[in-house]
This record gives C-alpha cells, structure tokens and sequence, in this order.
C-alpha cells in the first residue's frame, strides 16, 4: 500500500486528494508556489513544500516534482487534473525513479493523447468514432480536400489538444482557411504539437461520458455515464448523473462501450472516456487519461470513493467492487462555481473572498479550495467552487440544487451561481431536453438581476416543479 | 398539498425545515425569540417573526404559534423536535384552527407519551416489552412492593417523561426510596405530571430504534434502524444507521416490530419506535411522536427525505415510497458537536463563534445553524452541529468521520468534536462492540490534549484500519 504521496497539483483537487490520503492512512504531501502559500491544500496536507515563486512553472516542472517526491520520501505522485496529469513525461519520471504515478502508464496517456492514434485504437477495437481524416492532415491543402468529402461543418483538431483547446469548428472553407493556422499556432504553443485533423462536425450533440476503473489484475469497470452538455465554449458548466436523457439500453451501451475502449489500450487506473451523442447514434470523442472534475457526481450516484479507488490501484490492490455490483441511485448535480461574470461574457474576476459560506442539509456536498479571507490568485483556473447536490429523483435534484445554490454564500468574488439557477428554471433543462448548444440557444438566461431576494427563485423553481410533477 | 408553512422550533432543525420547504415550493415561516434575532432559521425563512423577548416562552406557547400561524395565512404547522413536539394540546390547537400538524393526532401523541398506556398498547400488539409495572405506581409502598417482584436493579420513570428526562436507575430499595421523590419531582415540573412507574432495567443495552413513515392512506413502512448506544446520561451523542452490531434476521425483526407498533396505534407522519438490546432480546422502550435530532443518518442510507415525506403526508399525500422499494446502502454515522467541554464534565459553555468552517468532500453532511460570528445563546440545546458522514463500508465511514472532524473548524467555543476522535479510535468501537455504557466504561477516552497537530490523530485511526482491514 502507499504509504506517502506527493500531490503534483492545487485547489480543490488537491484538497480532495489530501482528504482521500487521510481516510486511508496515506501521508500527504503539497506542494505549493508563492501564490498559494496560504492556500487550503497546504493546510491541509501533512507536509508541504514550496516549488517556486513563479505561479505555474513548479507545478508544469515534471523532473523537478518527481526528484521532491523522491527527496521527501514520497512513494507515489498523484497528478490530479490539469497541469502534468496527462503529460506522459510525468509518468516517465516517476517510473524511471521508482515513483508509483496515480494514472495510467506514459505508454497509454501517450497514445490516447494522441487524438488520431486513439481514433485507430477505437476503430480497431470497435467502437465507433466520428467520421473524420485517416491520421493528420500534412496541409491547408489536405485538410480542404478532406472536408470536401467529409461535408461542411468540420472540426479542426489539435491532435495533442484536450479539455476544450485546440479546437475549433469550420462551417466553410474560407472558416477553415481562417481557422487552419490559428489553430496549428494554439497547438504548438499550448501542447508543443503542430500536428492537426478534421471530425465531421456532429451537430447539437450530447456531451456524455462513462467512468471506468481498471486495476492490474484485469478487472475493467465503468461507473456509468455522466451528461457535461451544459457548457460553454468546450468548458463544462453542470454535470448530471446518470444523464436524464439516456434509455436503459443506451445507458447499458455506452458503459460497454467505453470498457471495451479502455481494455483495448489495456488501460489500468480512473479514466474517463467521451462520447457525444446525436441521431441516435454514438461516437467516441475522447479519453481522459486521469481523474475528472466532475468525478464527484459519480461518486455521489454509486457510492464509490474514486480518488481512493485511484490510489488502491497504484498501490497494487484489486478494485474493491465487481461490475455486478456496482449500483447507481438517484441522480447527482454538480455546478461549477466559477469566479466569473456571466453578464460580461464571463470576464473572470480575482480577488478576497470576503464570506464563504457552505451550503449543508441533506444531498449536498462542497468540495473547494477557498475558505473566508481566502484571495485567489489571478494566475490560475476561475472555478472557485464544485457544488454538487443529489436527490433520488431528477426533479428534487434540480429543486435541491435550487436550494443550494440559494443558501451558499461566496462573497467579495462575482460567480456564475445566479446563472445556473437561471438554467435550473429552465423549462428544456427541467425536462431533460438539452445538448451542448443549450448555453448558446438561451442567451436570455443571461437577463437577470442580481437583486433577486434569495429564497424567491428557489421557490418559485421548487413550485414549477411541483405543479408539474403533480405532487 | 401544503403552501405555506410554520416552523415552531429554532435552530438547526428549523433550518432543515427551511431547506426542506424551499425544495418544495412551499413558503417557510419562522419564529424567533429575542436571543435568536439572528439566527440562521430567521435568515433563511421566507418569513419570520417575533414571538417574545423570552427566549423560551413563545417557543412553548401552542396557542400563541397556532394564532400566528393563523394570522400570517400558514396552513400548515411543523413543530421540529424538542420543545412542544410531543405535546398533543399544539396538535388539537392545530387542528381546532385549521392547520395542519406536521405529525400524528392529538390523540396518538398522547397515548405513547403516557407510557404506562403505551406499555399497554404494545403488550396488546404483540411488541415485547420490559418486565414492569401493570401501570403507574400509587405510591413509593407499591414502588417497593413492585421492585422487589421484578428484581433490582430498576428504572423508576416519569410516564410522561422523554429526552432522557425523568429516569432514574435504583440498584437498591434505599436508592429507590432516595429517588422516588426526586423523579417525581423532576417530572411535575418538567411534564406537569406526577405519575411514575418502575421498569426492570435491562443492564449494558444496546439502543437500537427504527425509523417509520405512516401516511393517511393506511401505508406504514420502517427505514430500517439507528444504534445510538454511544451515549451520556441518557443523551446521545453519535448514532450510526445501520448498526454495525446486528444480524440481517435482527435487523428484518426490528423493522416488523416498529411497523407493527405503528400500525397498533394508527399511527400517520414520522416516528421512532426505541428498543433495547441485550442477551438477545429485544425490548419496546418508547415511541418519539416526531422527526429526531439522528434522522438524518437514515436519510443518508436510505436517500429518502424524511421531513419532505413528514411534510407530504401532512399535505394527505401517499409515502413516495413503498416498502420493498427501499433500500440501504453504506453506513451513516451523526456526530452530536457540543459546545461543551468533555474534560470538565462536559460543561456547556456559549458564545460567539470565532471562525466556522464546514467539513467538504464525499460523504459529508453538516446540519447546523452555526455561522461565523454567530453568539450560541446560552438558553437553549448546547448542540451546535450534526456532522454526518457516509461511506460504503462501517471501516471506511470511521475514517472518514475522522477525517472530517478533522477538516472542520468550530472555533470561539469548545465542543466534543476531539472527544468524539478518541471514541473512533477505539477498538471496541472500531469492531462494533458497545452498548449504553460504553461511555461510562471508557473513562479514559477523556484523556486527551487538545494540542495534538491537526490530521495527525486521523492518520493515525486511518492506518489502524487500513492494517485492521488488510489493505
């Protein structure tokens, strides 16, 4: 079992991570720039170690992670989300330095980050992907050519691309001639990668996505599906568990499918794979060589402690559930609690949290960084806060939800939490009618005032609800 | 189904009531003392008002709450837990006025209050009770008499008694004699009622209660059972659901046994039947006509919303709910944080709360009316918290109870919160085995420095039932 892990991370998935060491007897480790001298995860942890004054280039430094965790006695490196988690160097390292990493090995993070040669990995093991470029496009010329035959609209990708960068969707040739070289530039600079290929563009898809869990002895599992349609501009806004717009059977499907995805890359540890969904059909998007933000919504749904799964796993243990097993109940929320003003295009705002207050009663749970008094450094992700709420049905999930957001209190910083109890009052969210176009269709969500007494629109949401629920 | 409705209570029940409301569309009315012009239920009603510069008075004023309940256009009543819920004259001013009582009749809240009557009743239904008197005892003479044929040691109980209010335990005819007039006492000022009756008492019990729901279509089911043997003088302090101590035919045989009780009586609305354990043997100690302080750990392992059921079954709606449909996953474990100090008898002490933090993470809840800068006034319950935790398994809920008392800051004000490690640190609570005198037999679990470094102590049981568990 691992005895001391280093947490190569901050904020709340640090914190998370802290919480899961000390619930199973793990020692942790955080590290931490001059920013975030004062921060959570420092207090928390068991020890902690500053990286440097810069605000990122610790944090993006792999050698120099590793040899700390070495130094300080560490026996394993959690990667979190974000940052190295999906740098398959980090992984090197602490396989060259006899580091047990938290996440699959640098082969497979390599070649599923690697967005073409994981279309041929899928393609050859069965599940279906969108249809797209064979591999990379070589030129401008190429990728004309390609979406020819592939049909207006395409997706333009960076093959080293991920959580919603180095993308960007072409409605004609003179978009993609416009689109071709910014998107190579995004590329090199944020991924290091010029390389790029075309998706035929699906539609107003749903963004779904199935959690599994593989351990070294074989046994491959999926938590089933998560539905992160709610977004805007490829960054996730709410996540529900299970989707509420998914049958039975389709439910049944995808959680194959996306074991099948992760056994054909003999995939071990927590990862997620992403579908979207359109016409009834299903086409794989892509896999997440590491734990999701919103891995909590599944862990409220089946009960089962993800990041502790992850560390068993690292440690050589079996997972500690069998597919047969693994149930899911009611439905699960998460809202992204992001220090930003909806109004003013989403404009991120930094500052001194003047009042935290964290919502509680029954079906809510909170898992951030911030604390009152706590300032948030300007230089890192504006999600301040994950709020997530279960219920056993999806109407009570959407009226707690209401509730929640109503009685947390985060003050000093503009959120987005007003603009998610607009979308919770929402006739096609409450009714399950919704894909990744919903923030973009209902720009009218965004005319609200800010001077609502609290409490009203909770209840005015809890009673729509009602009525329509014949209760 | 009820639209707007009157909370006669305060603190963190009152806010769960709230919450509750909110998430149902229906408006909340709270009411306040003078100490509690500040309170979280205040804040967060839709409504509130002042019922006096008493801080206990319009709290225990059934005319008074039903006239404002009146007046400011409620239809409905909630009485919480504690003050005048057990007490059947607010249930017939209710009634008597229109508004609906969020519990049982007048008439059931009576017949198990008496509980010599309620003795009765469940002899009738079959429900096995503790060797007693027929009834109430004449006089200390008949006491003596009656002791002596049932064999000491005894309990000597207020009939109207409750809370752990009004019961003495007599090893001895000179200690009956001692307490006779003191219970007797203690229960005409605390109950207005002298009647007192004798109990064998059953030595080192388990206290094990079940949890029903009764609606007004004839619909009784059981949510399976609460263990709070973890107790002082009669108060509980943790509770856990299921208990870790009980076999699947116990636990079957329990659940019959409160449905039963309830369905004796015709009983409609929410209530705990309360039984004691031991040598085998299962023993009917009292029905509590009401929501409990601990209803949120069954809440946690069953997903059902007890006050949301309370409130629609007061609304003449059906239990959401049939029996077979409900289910318990994982274990729940509450702990009672106290503003008291352990060390010094455990000793209420109030004031202003300097700094309040809420535990996050998985399988966290808190309920509480606590926030930062909040004064605990120093006329009511020294309970300041419900912390609750759930994980899939009894060692894992341990841990993580360790770690979230960890995580919490409850700072201006002493508690129980490092006691309460002591006891998860515990070996005979670690394997289950404890009974009602676990506190008493543990003196030792007092000794503790308050100086001990944050996380330290959670590692510590962590790596005990990691080692335990085989990890």
């Amino acid at each position: 079992m691992i005895k001391k892990l280093l947490i190569a991370n901050r904020g709340e998935i640090a914190v998370r991570i802290v919480r899961a060491c000390a619930e199973m007897g793990v020692r942790s480790v955080a590290v931490f720039s001059e920013a975030d001298r004062h921060a959570l995860h420092v207090k928390r942890a068991d020890e902690s170690y500053f990286i440097g004054e810069d605000p990122l280039a610790g944090y993006l430094n792999p050698r120099k992670l590793v040899n700390l965790a070495v130094e300080t006695g560490c026996d394993a490196l959690h990667p979190g989300y974000g940052f190295l988690s999906e740098n398959p160097e980090l992984a090197e390292i602490c396989a060259e330095c006899g580091i047990k990493f938290v996440g699959p090995s640098a082969s497979v993070i390599r070649r599923m980050g690697d967005k073409t040669e994981a279309r041929r990995s899928m393609i050859a093991a069965g599940v279906p992907v969108t249809p797209g470029t064979e591999g990379n496009v070589a030129d401008l010329d190429e990728a004309l050519r390609e979406a020819e035959r592939l049909g207006y609209p395409v997706m333009l990708k960076a093959t080293s691309g991920g959580g919603g960068r180095g993308i960007r969707r072409c409605n004609s040739a003179e978009e993609l001639k416009h689109a071709y070289p910014r998107v190579i530039s995004e590329a090199t600079k944020a991924f290091g990668s010029a390389d790029v290929f075309l998706e035929k563009c699906i539609v107003d898809p749903r963004h779904i996505e199935a959690q599994v869990l593989a351990d070294s002895f074989g046994s491959t599992v999926h938590l089933f599906e998560r539905d992160c349609s709610i977004q805007r501009r490829n960054q996730k806004l709410i996540e529900i568990a299970p989707s509420p717009q998914l049958t039975p059977e389709q439910r049944a499907y995808i959680g194959d499918l996306a074991v099948r995805a992760a056994k054909a890359v003999g995939y071990e540890n927590a990862g997620t794979v992403e579908f979207l969904l359109a016409d009834g059909e299903v086409y794989f998007m892509e896999m997440n060589t590491r734990v999701q933000v919103e891995h909590t919504i599944t862990e409220e749904i089946t009960g089962i402690d993800i990041v502790r799964e992850q560390i068993r796993i690292a440690s050589g243990l079996p997972l500690s559930v069998k597919q047969e097993d693994i149930q899911y109940r009611g439905f699960a929320i998460q809202f992204r609690i992001n220090a930003e003003e909806p109004r003013n295009n989403f404009l991120p705002n930094f500052g001194k949290i003047t009042r935290y207050y964290a919502p509680g009663g029954p079906g809510v749970r909170t898992d951030t960084a911030i604390y009152t008094g706590y300032t948030i450094p300007p230089f890192y992700d504006s999600m301040c806060l994950k709020l997530i709420v279960w219920a056993l049905t999806w109407e009570e999930a959407i009226a707690r939800g209401s509730r929640a957001l109503d009685d947390m209190r985060v003050q000093g910083v503009k959120t987005t939490a007003t603009y998610y109890q607009q979308i919770l009052a929402n006739p096609d969210f409450r009714s399950g009618n919704f894909n990744t176009s919903f923030v973009d269709n209902h720009p009218e969500l965004l005319n609200y005032s800010i001077k609502r007494k609290p409490g009203q629109l909770a209840l005015a949401i809890a009673a729509a609800i009602a009525a329509h629920a014949g209760l």
